[in-house]
């Protein structure tokens, strides 16, 4: 069996970046991936400004809180300041550029001003309450770079230096397919031996979640030429396909023969739980793969195992989780797989829900994440553990 | 000084749901708040199915290795079982539903099977790899909460119960409006004195990834009739109303003006850093939140202070993050006021970006959470801090 590491890592290793780039306005860029490095072509500030509302002027000037200095200009954001005459004081607001030869900027709570001139009760040391230019960002600093994917903040940061348009990613397009007689959809009634079709919502949820262009290709019956249909139409259509349920040894699986008739296709035992088979493979030339079909299986081996696959597939570099510390409400014996566990953080630590079957999808609802317990790890209650919120498989 | 805490909850005192609710299908609800409880109608799986790839039986039956079962029945996913005739097996798969009378499934693994019979090498016991019904969910237990946001798995869990559509909150109608005369936007060019506008991509692109339907009224240049005519409109257009900078003491701020001439306005001074300015009122009766100027305090105070507001107007029962154990990788002296951090996640624990200056906003793009020093709190190398990924703030 291959270790979880060891099948994220093979993935990796057969990925690449299957997106064409495009231009994108900002104001769209939320959530894309960068095609191309943003490089600074101005300053952040572009000049000195007031970190203040006060008064500028040139600390040598200062002879005292009784020495008032005469104002010789008032300058507010967004205006042009002229040269700081000698001796003399400007008005000045928060964000507003400083006069030249000024070097103080004093906040106006240490102040007595009146139209004409201003007492300046303490003075700070030279270079006070100035933010400089360049501070933020210099011309030249690389800021964002090629594969990471647009974050509020950085659509900030590019805004901040005149930068209106990015490179971006296509959306990866990702086609999904269910498999099995059994399925009807939501809202149909469920005759006897059916069952709803739930992996598909959670797959198209989560995959849309990561920016992807969910290709959705509803529910293949178990027909071998009703499969080989929606296969060849999700390679056409697609950059790669995922399957849940279908790929295993089973008489009835169909999917199996059709992606290998038509591409090739390599069955994985990886050592997780939930979620042992694992397929990967290419349909025309066009990355598969097949998830297990019980839904907590889907979701973990979709979280865990797909994912750095699809992130790398659309352009992003890092595509690592890095667990955080988490402290165990509950014991557990050492399990042979690795073992994604479905807790609830709590006062008292990490609580596990108690049903981990991979048949309850709805400890995964009840959870707010996974504890990760390796191959052979034994959980004390009280110990520390490898805790991995939802939220950073986003 | 208000805490950082007092602030929330005096703000979480004020909030009521301001989102009507409507029918989505599920299709389209990823990410959209829940107006109404999920009830199951059914059990799930519906009926004793099979985890398995095997041979049914009664474990009664089975009399040893060397007596062979005649097969009377094959029961594929979704098709309908008769009742186990006694004496013999059924071939069953994976999700097919048990026989009646049928109480153990033996995987295909430990059987040696024919067209018409098995023999079965060893016999689990009664009851093994049985999926019972009602496992994952029995009829009437309530399985998503009024108030919470739907995630891929919940997607899931409402489609295996059969729901097609849920009862969701409108998308709370955030306006958001920066004024400065400095202010130019990405794209035109910059003069002397004049900064490009970052504060709006920043809010705009967090607020659309709370799922909030963004109403972007611009930048208000600094003069009074244009603030007012924008207020107004953002009352008449949105649930709520967010600005920055503009609201403090200096004299060309004429957003407090307009607020107080149109509502009512409270200055709080809240004890954080960065983003101590902090304004709470109403405008014609519509949330008005007035958030500091500086890039990162625009995006501490919107994360940390007015994010659980806003997300109780959109309906969201729990607003709080609970920040997860970190280990510092740099010493820090107390301060005053509970401090926001930019960090980074490496192996040697968190790394602290160089310059935490409220005005490098690439401090929060090079970072990737926050560590949250309270006030008063002294941060050892070493030590173990409150460490608030970005990605906990979704």
């Amino acid at each position: 069996m291959l270790s979880v590491n060891e099948a994220i890592t093979t993935l990796l290793s057969q990925a690449r970046c299957l997106a064409g780039s495009e231009a994108c306005d900002l104001f769209e860029a939320l959530g894309r991936t960068l095609a191309g490095d943003v490089v600074a072509t101005i300053d952040v500030p572009p000049a000195d400004n007031s970190a203040m509302d006060g008064y500028a002027l040139r600390r040598a000037d200062w002879a005292g809180a009784e020495q008032p200095l005469p104002l010789s200009q008032r300058v507010t954001a967004g205006s042009v300041p002229g040269e700081l005459a000698p001796g003399t004081a400007a008005r000045i607001f928060t964000g507003a550029e400083v006069p030249g030869s000024a070097d103080t900027v004093v906040m106006q709570e240490h102040c007595e001003g009146t139209s004409e001139s201003v007492r300046i009760l303490h003075c700070p040391p030279e270079g006070a309450n100035i933010r400089r230019r360049g501070q933020d960002i210099s011309v030249g600093q690389k800021v964002l770079s090629a594969g990471q994917r647009l974050r509020s903040q950085d659509l900030g940061l590019a805004a901040s230096l005149g930068v209106a348009s990015v490179s971006v990613r296509q959306r990866l397009k990702v086609a999904i397919l269910s498999t099995g007689d059994e399925l009807v959809e939501p809202g149909e009634s469920a005759g006897p031996g059916q069952i709803y079709n739930s992996n598909r919502f959670t797959m198209k949820g989560q995959l849309a979640a990561w920016g992807f262009d969910v290709v959705d290709l509803g529910v293949a019956r178990d027909r071998l030429e009703v499969v080989r249909e929606c296969m060849t139409r999700a390679a056409e259509q697609a950059d790669v396909i995922i399957t849940s349920g279908g790929v295993s040894v089973g008489e009835e699986d169909h999917v199996k023969d059709v992606v290998e008739s038509l591409g090739s296709l390599d069955l994985w035992r990886i050592a997780i739980k939930p979620g042992k088979p694992f397929a990967f493979g290419q349909v025309l030339g066009k990355p598969f793969i097949g998830l297990p079909g019980n839904p907590v299986s889907v979701f973990v081996t979709l979280l865990v195992i797909a994912r750095p696959y699809l992130l790398a597939c659309q352009g992003i570099a890092d595509t690592t989780v890095q667990p955080v510390a988490g402290f165990s409400g509950f014991a557990k014996k050492a399990s042979q797989r690795e073992d994604y566990l479905r807790v609830r953080a709590t006062e008292s630590g990490l609580e596990l829900f108690p049903n981990q079957s991979s048949g309850v999808l709805f400890s995964a609802c009840w959870g707010d994440g996974f504890v990760r317990q390796k191959a052979a790890e034994v959980i004390e209650e009280g110990g520390r553990v490898d805790y991995l919120p939802f939220g950073l498989f986003d």
